[in-house]
């Protein structure tokens, strides 16, 4: 896909300065993407993409990702409502992630247990023993009644 | 590694709500990391970490990745002097990924190309066909001077 939808990555030199978008997929055919909202600069998550859902991201304007559990071609919000317009897209030096900066729909809400973003746990570290700060935020939505799991 | 160092993934809700740290490593015994600045909040890098990289992250405060294209541990910023002082690390909803809040000493430059982040390009996207903007910042240092190459 990464051959018809996009040239294969250049050179180092390309790749780094040049203004030829060349993503440079994985073995697995995907990219990272870093999903962080507009406004506010805050991470909501981290997903991945293929050629197509970079293409169709960039074409409807809508974030599109790929889901690696379900092996398919993800519309952020199709189901929840949280839709991810996108306000911008950057890559980085190799070209091998992509910053996604976007104004998030309906609830406001990105991770699927119904937080605003899935990074919603600091981790102590305390006499050389790890562990999970307990969240202190609110759910913006139900997850049982949106996805009816 | 991974079975020394930190415990192995517990059930789906032990993952997303418990307290107990699990990082889910993948295939490659990797998790993605995000590294942002402390102050800012701007996005500075998209790295990766295996076991070794976190516990040596989390005892000594300065960030540690795994290095895919060496293979090895690399203890970011020994070479440049652009060592991420770590301020906090939050995990997200499945613990495949760390967000890395840091300080950065040294030039205050993350990317090898000297640029204070290593997204300085946007995609544009006119008439159909994907480019890159041209880089409008400038590099904090010289990559020349400071690895010799």
């Amino acid at each position: 896909m990464s051959d018809t939808l996009f040239p294969a990555p250049g050179s180092k030199s390309e790749q780094e300065s040049g203004a030829v978008f060349a993503p440079k997929f994985g073995a697995d055919g995907l990219v990272t993407a870093i999903v962080c909202d507009a406004s506010t600069g805050q991470l909501l998550m981290v997903a991945h993409m293929n050629a197509l859902a970079i293409q169709r991201s960039l074409e409807s304007g809508e974030a599109h990702y790929w889901s690696r559990s379900r092996d398919e071609l993800w519309h952020k919000g199709k189901t929840s409502g949280n839709v991810h317009k996108i306000v911008e897209i950057s890559t980085d030096c190799d070209q091998d992630a992509l910053l996604l900066k976007v104004e998030v729909e309906g609830h406001g809400a990105t991770c699927h247990t119904g937080r605003l973003s899935c990074f919603y746990r600091k981790i102590t570290f305390t006499d050389g023993k790890a562990a999970l700060e307990a969240d202190a935020g609110k759910p913006l939505f139900d997850p049982n009644e949106v996805y009816g799991k």
